[in-house]
């Protein structure tokens, strides 16, 4: 169930028509799980995820995009040339932290595969992939997720809205103690004159906090049940995808990207030192071509002063609030290595 | 009154002796506040703050020190050589945007007084002024305040208890549509074996938000008489100077700083376009000395693992949001150009 | 005598007009340079220079612009809101370095005279102002350069060749133990087809490097008269101002600004530790309206891949290491505080 | 052969005793080769090499690191953590592009099996890869390095002189259009007083550059005789690894990293737009340890006003230059995917 099922609406824009990062024309989103007891108390609980940032070939159409690294223990690979060049040209992957290589060199020979070029004639590709480190209840030593299932995930992407909790990427993380996983949520701001609307996507792998840093006040006014905490986390993280189709450059997403820490913050967080909390954002607004000529292109932005910046900058903040809740709330009970059962945040 | 004493608690970690950044011993602040009808609707409503960050000479003897630019949208002076050296060497100012040069300029004839071989026998000084935009109310382009004023707040620094509200830089600044301006706040942690304690200060110059954004429901329970609010602001911005005396070096600071943004995020802020969301941050456990020989010197630092990292990360949120907090609960009606006057919050 | 009269040439690239940063068609500069003798072997030798980046008010056609710290050892002012907003709203002045709240106070009084608008019903300017330390020779603390002075330099902008060496904030500036102060040069760029051509210009004010760290064999095959070496720097430094026509926008800038660094490295430099070694960058291409409704605005904005950007490039590496060379060739005999005379590098 | 063994010395700092990366204690180097004609044209001529920052284990001892992006066209991964914490705890792996998940996935393997603790009862492990594209003569699109082969890598590393040339990840690369790979020197800087001495060392993977770039009267004086050309690149680039015993933290192991643009630039490198220049510094002066409880440590620091910090940027300019002349003068003809042969630059 989404956070707005229980009662609990986060900030005041409009969500887009899902409520999630797909209601940005073009996006899908893709996910394999894995669910295998092994031996001796063993457990494969993990998964990768895929997001396709449009609808065509990536590489070949780029999009602007930029990174924010909240607190930098985390893994994340691809940011160097994305910050460099200013452009996304790979999906994003998302998986657990040891799975980083598995999931590159999937995204990696999908590529390949598609665009024969790559490696060739042209040059080489930059993919960008996330992680959290699902070691809680995740055998992650086995190193189980392969670069076929990362290959499957960008298969299985679609542009229905993505399950969330426990799947994917998700399947064994931890967020305040409690169930977390992915969530995602969207938010749309219009010109005050009305003649136009742009929308802004999030979708999280959350996997950070204690229990008692979890700001329930704020969502929840009434007294609930208990469950048992999970065991305290060696490092939390949490990976933040956002997306807008607001025309925005590279230094202008970099900004949006920032603006993810306003609604980690308002969650509990304070960036604990052991969490990877990273950004990545991107504009589907215009595509840039791999393979042109000209030596200028032209580019629509939007003026930084103009008030819907700052709109952009709310909705940021309210999306990826909300996509952590949701993480919260559409996670299921899951059971994991050394016979360690995670549970969902009792709502009520 | 602080807001504590109208019943209003940030966190749970408990605060330094006075509540203040002079809680870290060896800080002292000092005011000059301008309050000064002119002819024709202009009004000097504007001053200087010093922050002095140990009861020695700044430059004979350095801080470790950090910066964080949460958004970039400001004049602050002096980041440039703080982030390649990672030392402070002067007092901090705090003054009006149009009043930095004044500002700068008197804090430096203040250290050329105090230290003749400065530009003489050995280099020149980096001086750190951080401003924010009080033109709503203070005739912004008189440019009054003066490098004697400057001079005047460093030689009035106290390590008693700063004043807050509407004083020194802080008479003129307009904070969520009500009066804002310095804010003060501190938090100490202990170490597990209760061995040893650090304290985390914060003083805030608050200029920023709009009404609608304030997190009313964060703070007040209750229904509450409203006030008419202050014009749209052209561009806000809150400075932050943290303190403490917690051994960190200049990286370590650095993560100490962008803490702060948490803070700020709860009160409803989600750094605005034109907001100039800047943190400066200095640890006065070492004193790094300008003139020795020696090719090297033994530091004492903090380790990021150590769990203490956290709850210093966690104190310099509380501190700052509840120094937010108290210069919005200390401010005092106002009224400045074209006969505007700008209300204190109605926390009751 | 400009460095390419003494058969000395840099680079292949064809040089602008007039091999200076006002070949950039609008761009001008202005120096007002003081010199005097006072008592006690003190000595005024010093001065102000002012680019004016277009032919218009520059804060209300802003330019797209970027830094580039390579050595943070300076105070430069004007960086924080350069880099997150990616804008260049006002003239960039140079001086020394206590005279940076002059320089900027002048900057700003004269922007607020020609802009009534600023700090009134429109939000605040921010001003760019680099500096070297030229306490060698200028007896610094005098503080001599007033805001007046800076008012002036801009006044005296022109589009003409700029004066070089010991003129305006290069006066008491010097470089390899030679004097060294302002110098200039330019670069033209032509795409692959000849349909259109790019250039970049560089002026420098030149402060850095010890006598036995220039990059001699790399100019000189003669043996050379050699001159008396000036005292060992307390701290130098090099400000570095590109720009060009090309339409980049502040991403792009920032690469091109990090290329200085090139020519800088060529000559000899390795960055010293007390060296400021910092680059400002701007594109004339566009003009950006402070006051405009529209939520979008279309950029040109030149390809990354496209071959002309690495020769953009490899123009900035050309322009930056002949300006210094300039100002090294351009320099004359200069005599300052306590008696000291700076020589110039003897090239033949 | 050596580039000295040619007559060519760059700059004035004597060398460490066998002029490599491995003159710093502890530091060992070891190469897998590939060299493998296939079917159609194909073929593989590539590897991975494997840098160990000392002769413990990099996770439970850390060390000081950092790093530089001079360039950011590039994959290289690990460099978010790196930079938060300011320490390495891995293997430092090279190899091509497309081979990076691989030898991540290999020195993980290899860290897991030495270090039973991690992603167990501690947290998970940040690895280092950094990578060139060797595409023009390696049938890169084969992906033929396999974790098998950078554990071999590893398990090779000796504390010897490293090969240089076409060797390990080095096999492939392609420098000035002539045949590049990998490359190593050293320095020697001493204090004043002649009490204590610090070493620099720096290996290079050379990818870079076209041909009628490299600074040739730099270094040979006399005519010489022509080799064909190497196809033009679709994107070159350097990795440089630099290590030091001189005692400096994280901050100032950045500002280390940053000098070696200095020797990349006098080669003749303007950092071209499609080269992934990528600095990783680190010192070996300190251990930090994974497993302590306690809340500070000791730190050693060189003191950045002294003047050996200035030798020591010196220093890394000239070794890493230096090391760029020894990838050069030390590879072999290479003959890779399409018959094409890469010859070695004719230095006489």
């Amino acid at each position: 169930m989404k956070i707005r099922s229980r009662g609990i609406q986060i900030g005041t824009l409009p969500t887009g028509e899902n409520n999630c990062l797909t209601d940005i024309e073009g996006i899908r989103v893709g996910h394999v799980t894995l669910d295998e007891p092994l031996q001796n108390g063993e457990y494969i609980a993990t998964g990768v995820s895929a997001i396709l940032p449009h609808n065509g070939n990536p590489f070949r159409e780029k999009l602007a995009a930029a990174s924010c690294v909240i607190n930098g223990f985390g893994k994340t690979t691809g940011l160097v040339q994305l910050d460099e060049l200013g452009v996304l040209e790979s999906p994003i992957m998302l998986t657990n932290t040891f799975s980083v290589p598995a999931a590159t060199e999937g995204a990696l020979r999908w590529l390949l595969d598609q665009t024969p070029e790559i490696g060739d004639t042209t040059g080489t590709v930059n993919i960008v992939v996330g992680e959290c480190n699902d070691s809680r209840i995740n055998s992650i030593r086995e190193l189980s997720v392969t670069s076929k299932h990362a290959i499957q995930a960008i298969e299985n992407a679609s542009s229905e809205p993505s399950a969330e909790g426990a799947v994917g990427a998700g399947k064994g993380m931890v967020c305040f103690g409690y169930k977390g996983g992915i969530g995602t949520s969207s938010r749309i701001v219009e010109l005050d004159d009305a003649t136009d609307s742009y929308s802004v996507g999030c979708l999280v792998l959350s996997n950070f906090g204690k229990r008692e840093e979890f700001a329930r006040d704020r969502y929840i006014k009434r007294t609930s049940a208990s469950q048992p905490d999970a065991p305290e986390p060696a490092d939390g993280s949490i990976m933040i995808v956002l997306a807008t189709d607001a025309p925005l450059d590279s230094r202008q997403l970099k900004r949006i990207a920032k603006r993810a820490s306003v609604g980690l913050a308002r969650t509990g967080s304070h960036y604990s030192n052991g969490s990877g909390d990273i950004v990545i954002a991107f504009s589907t607004a215009q595509r840039f071509p791999h393979d042109q000529n000209d030596a200028v292109e032209k580019v629509i932005c939007l003026r930084d002063s103009h008030p819907v910046m700052n709109q952009l900058f709310q909705a940021t903040a309210e999306a990826t609030e909300e996509a952590i809740l949701n993480s919260l709330s559409q996670a299921v009970e899951t059971t994991g290595r050394n016979g360690l059962t995670v549970y969902p945040m009792p709502f009520s």
